[in-house]
């Protein structure tokens, strides 16, 4: 960072001194020094980063936390702090800085599910909780922790909360914004906001916690947060559709809305080349229609009533669908162990873009309107830069969320085809930008595109970012280089 | 306000200059002088403040409005601003000051319905269009814009994001919050935020839209913004249903999120005092069962659905719950005549009240759980301090906000009991705050409650909320006076 008042000295003694101070006070486990304890700590999930750290420090608690900000703080050789979870950001969103002068804050101590109230259904649980563990605990108490991502074995809530997580159920429950009735957090003074409250109606005062949610830690360290849970669906149903067209995509997703929008548990479309991907590399992943279709949709419908009448609702649209020729060819999971099959194809498919090749990722959103013009548009222009190019979009179409994924075309070179991987992420975010989309859907901002924000969410949005960061970490304490781009000017000076 | 940047002369020469330039700038129309005409904005709703200015602005677009704040920010005389939609806050969070010093905005004619998407379900409105005009335009387009408030003949977008509103339909669709995609917005410096998007998922820096939700107008002034619409339900089924204590209310609830959370569109407790009330104090209110309750709910169901199930849940539920006692007598509406007289009498609530003698009024939630612990230590506490004060709590227990209110003993002095507001609220208070719950739900802080906010909000919350404040608007020109209580410190100094 770039204030002055950040510009840290970072002298060996004193910080040594730092460091073993905050192993008495976080006690026996908390200070990881050794190197190869703290090497797990200084790459990211993809790889794409490698940095260095002399500490990994493993507070207890809130408590503990608070006291280690305070000392990084306030020590004349103030080290900055990586706050880190799962270390599962798809965009490098807790990696470690490489001059070493960074310290990782892990809140895998914090992992207690403080409380459950399945009346109120709301559940408190530290930040260090994976997703999955808050899942089963959810579920433990009768009730549905909805949120669901493929990393959820390893990301934990802090993450989750910090990018604002996504994934396949935001079109019924929203993102984990909306999931989330209160927060407990430190600031980069060490100062706690004891937030936890689990009311549906708060008018008191700024929403912290909305602005600390997505902030990816450099605005506070979310310790501990109260997330609303739902009840848990009684009848499920998914059938996997054979369509001729996105547009036939996105009516298929209006005649599910008209029928009963609240059954849309998840809505997902795929590309036939990416299908025709899972079907080749993957085991045990078949196709289970007559035919290949040139897209496909996966819907999930899903209610707590218990009347039997959602096969009914599922048979009637996709009866009429396949009447008008809206669809093509659909099939409707008899079982759950169907159901997981039908599912194994949509969750493959980033598996089997990896297995056949270099690929380039995008995880863009437009209107949900425009996901059509989306598909064909990108798929035009990538095709016109690097002609063979395997074409594979898939994701939530229900929310406008696809990600817009590229596999190097058959036989071709796969290091000159990730040569050219910025050139192909500029030509999707060309047409993502005509059609009023955004850069980042789920994945956030992290290390690897503050570049884009002042294009994108630059004058008064940016300026008032950078603002809002000065205000709350003026001396650039928490995740350095995550989603501002830096600057020559002071940040928060630009009045 | 007390920064050093904010302390203001008002030279009478300077200032007329500056409103002479507004009037040039804002042309015909677009500044009202004549006391005549700034007098209905001098007044709040409730009338609890009486104020005084020398002019009203009405922008006639966004790019006026941000030139007009320039002008009161630049100024050397710099004037403060108070934004102004409907001006129907419940507690004076569009008052203006009485020393003359701070001049209105109006929204008024910022009245356009920008956009509205049928396919992506979303409007684009201007922060002067009144909420039923929204819902109107939605309604035309074969959409739902959920928000009802009973103010929204007259309430506008603007104010109703400003102050985050709920209403009898947040157990379904949430609060305002949870219906906006964008804003646009105009910072205390005059510029311009652009973010009307259209997204469901968006994870590009902080959520600025989520800090201006909910700030009544003191971090920017909202301009327009995007609205996520609904479909519309095709079935619609309203019960109004005795019960014999807040614990079978609540019971009630849990069934019927138990049968079909997504079809309960709103579930509104009333007192048997309340009730008696509306029936002996409003022409046409008549209870529909054959014995009076000591406490009532009213249910409204609701679904896009149109297989004709949802009279068949409505039937079942009750009809299990009155077998087993915990529903002592129930009427399900046969019209949509029978519904809206359901409805009547929980709508009167507020009017029946006023009718019958002085009455205080607290807009306070907790927990859900607690919503029955809250009724009955409130009442014991409110009976204790005036004995036979008719103890009248009804609203939204689906959410666990319950307007506590108050009506003076029968026949006792209406001044000397409201005499006793500040004792009264303090006693309910004093429960909600041992409930876990909060002082304002759904009506913000206004002027009337920022002396409430160092007790319940004070500490590392609201030290970082006067830091956002000071970081938007360091010269404290917009809405003084609201939310954030003054202090001797400069505000955001707090480090």
């Amino acid at each position: 960072m770039t204030s002055e008042e950040g510009a840290l000295s970072h002298s060996p003694r004193t910080r040594a001194a730092l460091i073993d101070r905050l192993a008495e006070r976080l006690g026996p486990g908390g200070v990881l020094r050794d190197p190869a304890d703290t090497a797990p700590f200084c790459s990211d999930w993809r790889g794409l980063y490698h940095g260095r750290t002399d500490a990994v420090l493993r507070p207890n608690g809130t408590e503990q936390l608070a006291e280690a900000v305070r000392l990084c703080a306030g020590a004349g050789d103030a080290a900055r702090i990586v706050p880190m979870g799962g270390n599962t950001s798809m965009v490098g969103g807790a990696a470690v800085g490489e001059d070493g002068s960074e310290l990782v804050l892990s809140l895998s101590r914090m992992n207690r599910i403080r409380a459950i109230d399945p009346v109120d259904m709301t559940m408190t649980v530290e930040a260090g909780v994976t997703l999955k563990a808050a899942q089963d605990a959810a579920e433990a108490a009768g009730c549905l922790l909805p949120l669901s991502i493929s990393s959820e074995g390893s990301a934990t809530i802090g993450g989750v909360l910090a990018t604002n997580a996504g994934g396949n159920n935001t079109v019924r429950y929203g993102n984990a914004r909306e999931l989330v009735l209160g927060v407990e957090a430190v600031f980069a003074d060490g100062s706690v906001f004891d937030g936890l409250r689990r009311l549906r109606k708060d008018n008191t005062g700024y929403a912290l916690r909305q602005i600390l949610v997505g902030s990816e830690g450099t605005l506070g360290i979310i310790t501990a947060a109260v997330l609303q849970l739902h009840p848990r669906p009684n009848q499920i149903e998914v059938a996997l559709c054979g369509v001729d067209s996105p547009e036939a995509a996105l009516d298929l997703f209006q005649r599910f809305r008209r029928a009963d929008p609240s059954a849309i548990q998840a809505f997902e479309y795929m590309s036939g080349t990416g299908m025709a991907l899972v079907n080749a590399l993957i085991p045990d992943a078949t196709l289970p229609l007559a035919e290949p279709a040139p897209h496909y949709v996966l819907v999930e419908l899903a209610t707590v009533r218990q009347d039997g009448t959602l096969r009914d609702l599922l048979e009637a649209v996709l009866g009429e669908a396949l009447e008008t020729g809206a669809v093509l060819d659909a099939v409707i999971a008899e079982s759950r162990a169907q159901r997981l099959n039908l599912w194994k194809l949509r969750e493959e498919h980033a598996e089997a873009q990896k297995r056949a090749g270099g690929n380039v990722k995008n995880d863009v959103s437009v209107p949900v309107s425009r996901v059509p013009d989306l598909i064909r548009r990108a798929s035009e222009a990538c095709e016109r830069l690097i002609p063979g190019v395997r074409i594979a979009p898939f994701g939530h179409l229900g929310d406008g969320n696809i990600h817009f994924n590229l596999v190097q075309p058959e036989g071709a070179d796969r290091d000159a085809f990730l040569a050219r991987d910025h050139e192909i992420m500029d030509a999707v975010c060309a047409v993502v930008r005509a059609l009023d989309g955004s850069f980042s859907a789920e994945h956030g901002v992290g290390k690897l595109k503050p570049y884009m924000m002042p294009d994108w969410r630059g004058g008064a949005e940016l300026a008032a970012m950078r603002r809002v960061k000065h205000a709350l970490d003026p001396a650039g304490l928490l995740n350095p280089g995550k989603i501002l781009p830096e600057t020559e000017d002071r940040p928060g000076a630009a009045s």
